[in-house]
Order: C-alpha cells, then sequence, then structure tokens
C-alpha cells in the first residue's frame, strides 16, 4: 500500500495514497479503534447538502471566490451521487461533538476539489470549506437533515405501503364476523376487517404523530458557529444557509430561532423518536396479533394463514414460522433500545455543547432503517400475504358463547345465563343449549342470535 | 369497625359500613395486596367527568330516566369536590383493563346517588352508572382525560412560571460576558443573558412539543365499549359524549375514529410521553448547568450564587448545596424510567385490548406530577434566585487565552497564535503577553481585544 | 393545630408540636413539595438498625456516655417496632444525598431519646445520634440494609412459595403429555410437566442469581464519613459498626474496602437490580404462558383452567380474565422501568458524591415489594390453582401433525412426509392418514406413535 | 457473476458460485433485507466451536462415522482460523430463533467438508453437521459461548489494562492533598491517590461483579434439540458436548440442568448484562470526573492535564478536548441502551422457545465490544497520560475554607465559624482571617491545620 504524508500541527501522519481524507481523519482513525460502526452514510450525505449550500451562501455573500464555490458544489455533488463512499471511514466512537466527521468531510472536499481546479492545495479544509461554519453547528445541522431525510425517503413510504395492504385486506374481510378477545378470552364478535382496520389505524396514526414530530428537525443549528453567537459568521449566514438547504432538498428548514439550545439541546430528536417509539409499540402488537391468529396449524388459534417463506420443518408440512413478524417484533425491541440511549445522551449536555451527539445520530438513523426495511419485508412477504380461515374462524365463533348476550333482549338476562351456564357445563353449542332449554324456537334462534347485528358495521 | 353484607355472582362480601363501595371493589382489595401504589385521584375525577358525560347523554337519549340522570350527576359533582376520596382504595396492580376501578366508580357513584334519591338500589352500578359503556373503553378515555387535563393544569403553569424567571434573568443578564465552555473546556465568549436564553429556549420548546402532542390524546375510546364495537351503545353515544365532555371540560374532546386502535394502542400516550422525556432531558440539562456554574464557593467554578434554603455544612460558610437542582435532577431520572415502562407496557396489547392500562396511566400521572412539582420548586426556590458573580465571571473571562481570536483580523493568524501560546507558557494573561509581544499597543489591545464584539448581541 | 418553635442556623421554624422532628426535617418538608413518593419505611428501619449499631459503637469506644448510648438504642428498638412511623414525612425528591432524612432519624431519636431521658436537649441530633458519621456514608449504607433485607425478608419468601406450588404442579402433570409450541407453531410434544418444570427452573435460576448479586450489598459505605477519608471518624468505626450490624441483623455486613467508591459508585445496586429485571423477565413470560394456555374458554387454546377470583362477564360463564396474570406482568414492566432508572441515576456521581441516591433506593424497594408482592398474589390466587384440561390436551395433541416425526425410523423420511401431507391437506388425523396410506396398519401405528417415547422423561 | 443451483423444499435458488452456502442461506438473505448488522463473527466461531464438540460427540457415540467427523473439525478449524469470514452473510433481523444462522454455518461446513473429503454432498448440513441438535438449542448455546468467550478475551484485558494504569497513578498522587467536593461543593479534602483508588475500586467492583454474573453462562442449552425433550439425541449427549466444548476451550461449560429453561429464558445474559451496565455506570462517572477535573485550561477545574492527541482550537494553545472520555461515555450510554433491549427482548419468550435471541446476542456482544475498546483505548490515550498540576491543586485547596473543620478541636466549633464567615465574607483565605481573628498564632495555625491529618492515610 502507498502512503503520502500529511501534516497537522500535532506532526506528521501517514495517509493512504489514494484516499482524499487529510491528517485530522487520520488521527482519528488512529485515536479510536472502538467497535465497528462508522458513521452512517446519511450523515455525510447530509453534511454534503450542508456543506454545498454554506459555499453557495459564501460565494454570494462575496466570501468566498467563484472558482472556489463552483468546486467545492461541484465534488458535493459528487459524493452526493456515490462516487466517494470509502473516504468517509471514521467510526461513531469519536469526539463527542462530531468535529472529526465534520473535518474528514472537509478535508475529502478540500482535496477532491482541488484536484478538480488542478491546483494542489488550491481549496482549504477549514478556510474554504468550513468557511462561517463550526463543527458545534454543522453536525447538529446535518443530524436534523440526515433524520428528516431517512423518515421521509425511507419511512414514510414504508408506511403508506403497508397502510395499503392493510386497507386491501380489511376490505376484504370486512363482513368476516369473528370471535373477539379481550384478556386474551373470548369476547363479543367483530369482524376480520374491523380488526384490521385497528392495525391499519395504529400505522396511520403513528404516521401522523411522526410527521407532527418531525417538523421540529426543521430548526437548524447553522448559523450558531462555535458557541451558539455566530462567532466569526455573518450574522445573516444561518438564515441564508437554511433558505438555501430548503432550495436543495424542498425541505423547508429555517435557521434555529436559538443556537444556544441548538447547540447544547437535542430535545426535538428525543421527541422525534418518541414517535419512532409509538411506532415501535404498534407494530409490536400488530406482528404479535399476526403471529398469534396465525399460528397453529392444528393446536393453535389458526384463523389467519401466512405465506411460507422458507421451509420451515423438513417434515411438518403447514407448518409455517412467522419468521417476518420475528425479526419485525426484534427490530420494535431495538427501537425501545435505541430510545433509551437517546433520551440519556441528550440529558448530558453541558453548558455551551452537547457532546454526545454521534451516538445520538447513530440510534436515531438505525432506528429509522430497520423500522423502513423491517416493514417493508413484512409487507411485501407477509401482510400482503396473509389470508382468512374462513371455516375456522366460523367455527370458533359459533362455538363461542358469548353470542348469547344476543338473547339478553328477548328472553331476559337470567334465562340467557342459564342458557350459556347449560351450554359450558355440558359442552355444547351456545344453539344447542338454547333449542335445549326450550326457552328458544330454532327459527328465533337463528333470527336473534345474528352476530352481524353485534358487529356494527358502518352502513 | 362496622360492616354491611354485599353480594356478587362469586357470593358475599363484607365491607365496611361507612364505605360506598360494593362487593367487586371489595373483592378487589383482597385479591390485590400488591404494593402501595394506588389508583391516582386525577384518573378518579377523570371518570367523574366522563360518568357524568356518558349519563347526561343517556338521559338526552331518553335511555336514562331524569331523575336517575340528576342524581349521577349530582355525585359526581360532589366526587369532583374531592368529599369522597377515601371511597376510592383500589391499587394500580389490578386487572390490566382497569375494570375494578371502573366498577369502584360505578359503585360509588351508584350507592351514594340511591342515597340522595333517598331509595336504596335506586341507581344500579352496570345498568344505570355504566350504561353503553364498558371498562374498555371508559378506562383508556378516563387516561387521555386524567394526562391531558394534568398537563394544562399542573404541568404548564410550572413551565410559565419558570420560562418567565429564566426571561427575567436573561434580560438581566443579557450585557454581562463571560467565558463559553465546549467539551467543558474554555471557549469564545457569550453573554450570561444569552447562555440563559438557551435554558428559556428549552423550556419554550419543550412546551410547544408537548402542546403539539397533548393534541393526540384528544381522541377518546369512548363509544368503542367492549370490543371496539360499539356493542350496546346507541351509535351516536360515543360523539356525544365527546360533545359533553368538552362542554364540562373546555378541552375539545372528540370521539375517537377507530375504536379498534382505542382499545389496544396507547401509541399516543407513548408520543406524548415522548415529549415529556425531551424536557427531562432539557430539566437535566439545566439543573446541571446551574449547579456547576454555582459551585465553589471557592474551588468551583463559582460565576453564579443560588440560593441557601436549609444551612449546608454547620461550619462552612457560602456552601450552599444544590437541593433544588438535585431534587429535579432525581425527577428527571424518574421520568426516563416511567419513559421506559410506558414504551413497553403500551406494546403488549393483544387481540383487542390492551391489558396493561393502569401502569401506563400511573406512570404518565407521576411524570407530570414531578416534573411540575419540581420546576415549580426550582424556580421558586432557585432560579428566581440566581446571581451573577459579576467579579468572578469578569475575572474567568479576562484570564482565558481564548480572547485572542479577536487579534486575528488585525496581525494575523501565525502572531495570535504566538501570543497565545507566550500566555499559555507563562502562566500570564493574553494582555500581558500580547503586549510583551511588541505586535500590539495597550490601545489597540484594549480596542480590538472587545469581547463585547464577538458574542453578536442583537443591536 | 400546636405548634413549638424550632431553631437552625437559618431561623426559626413551626413544627407540629406532637411531632418529633425538628428544623432541618420541616425546613425540608416545606422546601420539597414535589410529589407524593415518601421515603419508604424500609429506609426508616435500615437507618435505626445503623443508629443503634453506631451508637453501640461509639459507646464501646468511650466518645458516647452509656446514659446516651441506652436512651439512643431503646429509641431505635422503639422506631423498629413500630411505634412512630407517621414522625418521618419526608419525600424521595429532596437532597440527592438523602441528608434530610438522616437529618430528620436524628432529630426523631434525639428528641424521643432526651423525652425518654427525661431532660429536654439531652441528646444532640448532630453531636450524639450522628456521632462518627456523616449523611454520605449512612444513607448509602441503609440503602444497602434496606434493599438487603427486604430481598430476604420479603422477595425470597414469595420465590419459595411459587417455587413449591410449581413443584407440585410440574409432578401431578408430569405424565400428561401436550404439544409443544415453538414459533407459536405446532412443535413435538413434551408433557405438561415437563412444560411447567421450566418455569420452576426460571424462578429457581433467578433466585440464585439474585443471591449471588446481593452479598454485594454486604459492603457498606459505614466508616466512610463525608468524603470517604474517615474525618471526625475513629480508624475502627466502621468495622465495628459493621460487625454490630451483623449481630443485630444475623447479615454478614463488611465495612467497604474503599470507602470514596462506596460514597459515589452504585454500582452493586446496578447489578442486583439486573438480577431482579432478569427475574422480572421470567416472570412476564411464565406469566404470559399461564394466560395464554388458559385462553378460551371456547376460542383459545384452553389447556389450562386457572381460578377465578371475581366476576368474569357477568353473562359469561366460563370467561375467567387472568387478572393475577395482568398484575402480575404489570409489575414486571414496572421493573423494567425502574432498571432504567436505577442504571441512570447511578452513572451521574460527581467527585466525591452521587446525589442520586433517594431515586436509587426509591425504586429499588418499589421493585422487591411489588415482585414480592405481586409473586404471592399469583402464586395463592391463580398459580395454585392451575388445573390441566385433559380433554382440550390430548385433543390438541392427537390432532396434531407433529407426532408423524415417530414414523421416520420405520417406514423412512419420505413415506412419513407423504403421510403429513396427505393429512394436512385432508383435514384429518395423522392416524386416519397413516392407515389410509397403507404404510402402517393400527396396531403398528399405535405402538409406534407413542408420544411418550418423544418426550425423554427420566426414568 | 457466476452462480450455480440450490434447491430446499420450496424449490431452486440462485447462490454465488464461489460461496459455500446452500439455499436457505441464500432464502433468508433475499427475505430479510433488513439493516446492515450482520450476524456477529463472534457468533460464528462460537458456532465452530459448538459443531466441532458435537461431531466429535456424534463420532465417538459411534453415530458419525470417523470420516465424516474429521472433515467436520477440519472446516470448523480453518474457520475458526479466519479463512471463510465471507461465508456468513446474514443479518440480524432474520427469524427470532437463529436457525438461519445455524443453517448458514451447517451449509458452509458441510459444503466445504465434502470438498475437502472430495466428494460432493458427502457430508449433509442436517443429517451430518446438524446432527443430534436443532436450531432451538444450538443457538442459545453458541449465544453463551460468544458471549462467554468475549468477557474473558476482550473485556477482562481491558480492565485489567486500566486498573493497573490507575494503580500507577493512585500510588504516585496518594500524598498530593486536594479539595474533596460534595454536591459539586467544596468538601473537607482527601489526596488525589485516594480519589483515584475510588475509579480503580469501581473497575475492581465492577470485574468482580461481571465474574461472578459471567459464571452463570456456562450452563448451555445443548442437549435439549427442538423443545427441550432432547428429541432425537442421544440422553448422553448434552453433557458429553459440554464437556467436549470444555477440552476446547478451557471453559467449565455444562449442559443446563433444566433445557426448557434453556430454550426460552435468557435470564443468565439480562443478569450478565446487568453487570456490564454497573460497568457503564462506572465508566460514566470516571470519564466524567477526568473531564470535569482537567477542564479549563483557565476558567475550569484544571487540577489535571491530559494528553492531547489530536490539534484543539487551532489558536487556542492548552485547550485539550477529553475526545476519550467523549468516546468512552458515549459507550456508556450505548450500553444502557443495549440493556434496555436485552431485557425486553428476553421477557418475550412464548411456550417452549423464545425467539428473540439474535437481538439479544447483538446488543450483548456490542456491549462487550464497545466496552472493551473504549476501556482500552481510554488507558492508553488518555488515563495513562493524566499529569496532577500540582500548583492547581495547592492553590484550590488552600483557598478553600473547609479546612476550618481542623480548629475546631482546639478553638471550638463558634470561632472557628466566625473565622470561616470572616473569611468568606472579606473573600481572603482562611489563614488571613483566622490570624486576624487574634484567635489564633501563624504558627499554631500551621500546626494544626494540616490537611494531611484531615485525609487518613494509611500509616
Amino acid at each position: 500500500m502507498k502512503f503520502r504524508i500529511e501534516h497537522d500541527t500535532l506532526g506528521e501522519m501517514k495517509v493512504e495514497a489514494d484516499k482524499y481524507w487529510g491528517a485530522q481523519t487520520q488521527r482519528s482513525l488512529e485515536n479510536f479503534p472502538i467497535g465497528t460502526e462508522k458513521m452512517p452514510m446519511e450523515m455525510i450525505y447530509a453534511f454534503m447538502h450542508l456543506k454545498r449550500a454554506a459555499s453557495a451562501v459564501n460565494g454570494e455573500l462575496g466570501k468566498l471566490p467563484e472558482e472556489k464555490m463552483n468546486a467545492i458544489i461541484e465534488v458535493c455533488d459528487e459524493i452526493l451521487a456515490g462516487e466517494w463512499d470509502e473516504h468517509f471511514p471514521l467510526v461513531i466512537w469519536q469526539t463527542g461533538s462530531g468535529t472529526q466527521t465534520n473535518m474528514n468531510v472537509n478535508e475529502v472536499i478540500a482535496r477532491r476539489a482541488s484536484e478538480i481546479a488542478g491546483k494542489e492545495g488550491f481549496i482549504h479544509p477549514n478556510d474554504d470549506v468550513n468557511m462561517s461554519q463550526s463543527s458545534n453547528d454543522t453536525f447538529p445541522t446535518a443530524m436534523h437533515i440526515a433524520i428528516y431525510t431517512d423518515i421521509e425517503k425511507r419511512l414514510k413510504p414504508a408506511l403508506n405501503q403497508l397502510k395499503k395492504t392493510l386497507q386491501t385486506k380489511e376490505e376484504a374481510y370486512m363482513n368476516v364476523i369473528k370471535i373477539g378477545r379481550t384478556h386474551l378470552q373470548d369476547a363479543t364478535p367483530l369482524t376480520l376487517g374491523q380488526e384490521i382496520s385497528g392495525w391499519r389505524h395504529m400505522i396511520k396514526r403513528s404516521e401522523e404523530m411522526i410527521d407532527r414530530a418531525k417538523s421540529e428537525l426543521l430548526n437548524l443549528a447553522i448559523g450558531g458557529t462555535a458557541v451558539g453567537t455566530g462567532i466569526n459568521a455573518d450574522p445573516l449566514f444561518g438564515d441564508k444557509a437554511a433558505e438555501q438547504l430548503k432550495k436543495q432538498t424542498g425541505y423547508p428548514f429555517v435557521s434555529s430561532k436559538n443556537k444556544f439550545h441548538a447547540l447544547t439541546s437535542h430535545d426535538e430528536i428525543v421527541f422525534v423518536h418518541g414517535a419512532l417509539k409509538a411506532l415501535a409499540a404498534d407494530v409490536m402488537k400488530i406482528a404479535n396479533d399476526v403471529r398469534f391468529l396465525a399460528s397453529g396449524p392444528r393446536s393453535g388459534l389458526g384463523e389467519l394463514t401466512i405465506p411460507a417463506n422458507e421451509p420451515g420443518s423438513s417434515i411438518m408440512p403447514g407448518k409455517v414460522n412467522p419468521t417476518q413478524s420475528e425479526a419485525l417484533t426484534m427490530v420494535a425491541v431495538q427501537v425501545f433500545g435505541n430510545d433509551a440511549a437517546i433520551g440519556f445522551a441528550s440529558s448530558q449536555g453541558n453548558f455551551e455543547l452537547n457532546v454526545f451527539k454521534p451516538v445520538i445520530v447513530y440510534n436515531a438513523l438505525q432506528s429509522i432503517r430497520l423500522l423502513a426495511d423491517g416493514l417493508k419485508s413484512f409487507d411485501e412477504r407477509c401482510a400482503s400475504g396473509i389470508e382468512a380461515n374462513l371455516e375456522v374462524i366460523r367455527e370458533l365463533m359459533e362455538q363461542s358463547l358469548m353470542l348469547v348476550t344476543a338473547l339478553n333482549p328477548h328472553i331476559g338476562y337470567e334465562k340467557s345465563a342459564e342458557i350459556a351456564k347449560k351450554a359450558h357445563k355440558e359442552g355444547t353449542t351456545l344453539k344447542e343449549a338454547a333449542l335445549a332449554s326450550g326457552y328458544v324456537s330454532e327459527k328465533e334462534y337463528n333470527q336473534w342470535v345474528d352476530p352481524l347485528q353485534m358487529v356494527n358495521l358502518p352502513k
């Protein structure tokens, strides 16, 4: 492997010759041999949007010469196109301000931009690429951009996809009457479509809450520089950079009204992740319902059939392990753990800076990625293939005794209870007990005990 | 002690003669000798709002005779006035649907209302008080009412009070320049007012997020009855009950669009508590800053003085333990724990019901109460008494070397760095080193090194 | 109400005349109107053991006159007998060192002891009762004593009681063969006794881990006084106090080898609570299994019957809500939340003291209390009444297709699979399909397909 | 890219020609496009130890021909040597039993072993490599092996290394007297060595607790096969496999006494991770103390100097950001999050299996890796370079007023307090105030106020 020598104020560093990064990146690489979790590329791309916007504004304000501005913008676009992913090797477990990732970004852009311009050292990582900025305001800005974008680009499509699938199933099974279950015990009936509508509503409500929460992320720290006062930046810089970011991304970013808050508090991310946790709680519930309703094939509830995506038991036909539910519930568990980490980290700011930024963004982006991927996979390989076992559903409902409540208005509470008790004691169906009681004729029974009337479908 | 005998379908129960509750409450009392955490009175009062509204609607719909309706409403008002608090003895660790608390409420209202009407047994706990309702929709409805109300009545006043105090301090100290600190290390200056503005903004932003989140709680389960289909209730009941609740409380409650969701998912509460956790994270940060800035009196940072509310060391004058910060950070820790419990509980619904309702509402109400009380106490006994130690602040800033950045534009980066290094090495002030360097005259130094220019106060 | 005037260095305080506490307690009472969670009496009693031991040692060392020593010991014994519970009114949300509770304890003992001695002011709260001690070493000492004692006195009896019940059930049902379930899907059989043995083993293993962990609590901070150096205490005091505590309680306490650790780290409590969380995880699993296996009565798994402790549905005989499982799983959820709070709090020590002590001990004691009470109630009102529904169990097993694996060694994998597929497709029993296939005679089938051979019971 | 066709019961799968895995691995790869978190190689290696041991035992029991046994063992050794790492591509978010990773392992071993034997299809993934085993007992067995091994191989060396460094510092600074701080306020003195001894003791105690806990992992599920009954395995298999594992690894593994527990409960891992969390809490405390004591250079506490590993501010000499503390505290935060995930996951078993195994082991191994790497890096780049700023330490101590307590025995409490108040009010040193008071001569002061006597160093 070939190396070149880079310098910083602490001395020389050997850097692989074909890498664009410089001494500060290299030093971080060597100083933090901790874990394997790299700074997510989502953060690098968010930084590119930001560096691009910053250069455009610095150019506009007459602080950055046009040639430099254009070179920086060109490189940002290259990186956003995925050309230089391997030039961002740093891990999460570095300095808590994310300074080293900011410098990694600055160094790579500077070297590549100088290369494009054909002049070694033409663009300076700090003076040019980081102009009007500090790690302390760029890193939290990139965090907001990355999380917001990932919600938009990854999570929302997955939510919508599952919502549609559930809506299809809901409509298909809106008239399939089944036994309800509360406390895991037989309860009054509802339709399978109604049950599924509850799941769909969970996805829908979670999405609404995520949308409501994510708008908080539109407030950006940019413009605060080192401690929130905006030292070394034009007073207009923050607003203009946010405006430019809005143009580039289409998301209505603004510069935060209070930069002291923006550098030290990550309350907005805690709030957004609370909405993700609400989704995770719902997801856990839905995936559990699906696998319990599909339990069997013979000795479980067996009301649903789910797709067989892989061989179950080699000898046991019909044993379909609910593996997509399993992956999804493990994802939910991870989101719960991440939520604990994010909350804790966000509480630990001191004075003008919170230095737990990398661990916060790592957990937030992992949650979004896992929820999005997990829901999409669950949708495509499980939810969309759910089928009702109509026979089992009918049988479980008919053998239930809960339908007795329908006799109340006709023969009174006491006689109804007597019939139910008789059926329970003798192990018969409710109908058998009812007819044997002499209180009801078969015609009356069929007319009165109509589960459809018990489920209140909208007309 | 005197007893009377009450009956339910399992047999006789002895109840203290002077208590209004009946057999089901008594049975719960005996069956769940677990812990000491009682169902909070906030839940009982929320139930009263609900039972009152339900009776009014049942009366309006012609299902409940006016005499009964009036008696029930009268009792609800008595209970809301705090007259019968000791008649609600049940603990949190009961059935997970909260059925037993619903029955406690029904039994007490029924007995007391019958007493008022002068006819024993006139009002029936189930047939009259619980008419058109089920535990499964009333308990989650009461949860939403209680949490929403407590946010409005307890938490928001506390937030506003502290916000005002911080604003006063912020204005008072807006021109007091002090050293900034990032990574706990000396950084460029800001003003104490700016620093405090960050704290105020944390409270403000948290409040905005709580407001945004709490509106989700306006959706009520009422109308869903046992499994979400609304069995045994008039189809109009849910909407009318919500409307009536709105009239009674002034809060714009509505009946949830999907009752299957409303009985099994508590995503809204998870979301709201996520906003409370964001507040707790901010609170932790603020209380930590206050106590570190007030550390000393001699060997700490000592920039602030806080009120001495109790004797510190008996012999050590000036040792003022930041006890209000300590109480408040312990509250924050508790809110973090509660958040974990609520998220977990909310994920554990099955089929048509989540049976972790009491533990969810217990934790949510504890968080609100503790945050409200803790912030109020912190405001009154600490924040409002914060004083700047102007001398210490000035000294720490003047002896800092970070001001050297102000020389950059005038003598260039290299000479500035040389001065700073000299001061650091020789242990002198920056000014001494600057003058000794010969690069700057005293007049120039005083003119150029003006911290006020570094903090970018709005003009 | 009558009051007397008490003084401290900040001035006068009005105290209710019939209360033993003094100015510092009163001041705390007024300064921390936060929440309703009082310092648990378990902590007060632990303090009494400690104050008693400290006085005995101070007497032995010749520092405390015998008359004073005896008076203090007498009062400690009175308080331990429960005579003065209402004299300890302080809340958790006070100073984080617990100083105010230490002073509450000192003040009450001093006043009552002076009363006994018949000389007002004879015993001084600080000079006598707190002699050789500081809040900073007494409070963590009392935490260890309280948690250790509560594990021994509350939790272990509850664990043993449930273990015995499970052992009885395990033996009773050791030969009842039932379908196994993995991934919620039908799997190879086991016996109900084997399944229950897994539950029993969970309790047993958790208990072993709790025992292993709790021994860490035997290390006491006593002797460290204010910052860990033992200032103002005899160098022998710590060891002697621990020795005396051992005599009084029977638990082999020792004085911690490093007091700087003992005042600032609560790693031992985090560790112990980790064992409690392991128990909570097991408890969640057991209570879930019980309620799922008892689900029905008609449309669930229905393998078990659990006691009906309260009326279920008023009209639905056989609907037995698993309310004890519900209370117990809510308890488990709370323990998980408490674990998060304890870990967080324990990480927040600074320099010579961790000032999150009250919130740590509050959560730890709540967990122990709830687990103990919850398990005891679950044992007495649910586990001990579990009955197997032999008919359902047999039916679910017989109709399962998993028994086909028993044919493998006799007719080979391919023919076995063919039989299972046929049964699945045609909805018949395995036996019917096997006989219809012609590969097996009825005699052979009965001989070969013997579930008992599949469960490997110990001979 | 070239492919070959593999088959399973669901049909054909295209597999990259140069990969050893088969159809089931490929199917999992395609069915779970979720996240980027791969099954850690630690798990693959643990599986290799297990498969090797299983083959040896199957050979010994005469069930596996020697040629097959030898080929399997040879491949396991190759994989353990790191030769085939890229053949294990599956992610965490797969089936919750880890079946697919077990099959990945089986498929790779089988194909490679057949290749070695020179006979395609000679070794069968299920019949040979998985002989006497099931995913349900092998995966949890591999979890225990992997976690135990990682604690031994990674974590313990890191703990020992840091402990030694702290001991060196402790000895070096045992006589450096400094101000103590409780509630962040000045307190009585201790020595820097004593303070560091508290940190060392935290590491030592945590290590002892981890050791105590990790022994629980020695119990292995192996022998339980599909549901815990050991179906399809020789009754001796579990014990023999554990014995063989002990021989291979040197760790005293045993076969668990109750396999029903071993498949469904992960209480042991919850317990072990509780000990890791206790370590994380201590680590947070130590890293915080280090950075606060090293805060400055001018406007912080400044008692310690830590190494400058990277350029701090480009212009600000002496600004050394505590980046290793920052990385380490972020690690601690992650461990707290992981702990929440593990506890939750472990509570969610149903019937004969817990299907949250991959997410549990992922979090546990991440915690160990991060703690080990983080502590090692902190040790080498921060702790070992800590230097005391003797001048600052002395100054802060001398200017403190807490030393007044040393005058008590000589001039009494009241006069001492008077002196301290005077010094506080007038901003003088204690000595100045003492001499000015006339109560003490300079000689007396120097003799009496001897901080060394206040710290109780062992003689």
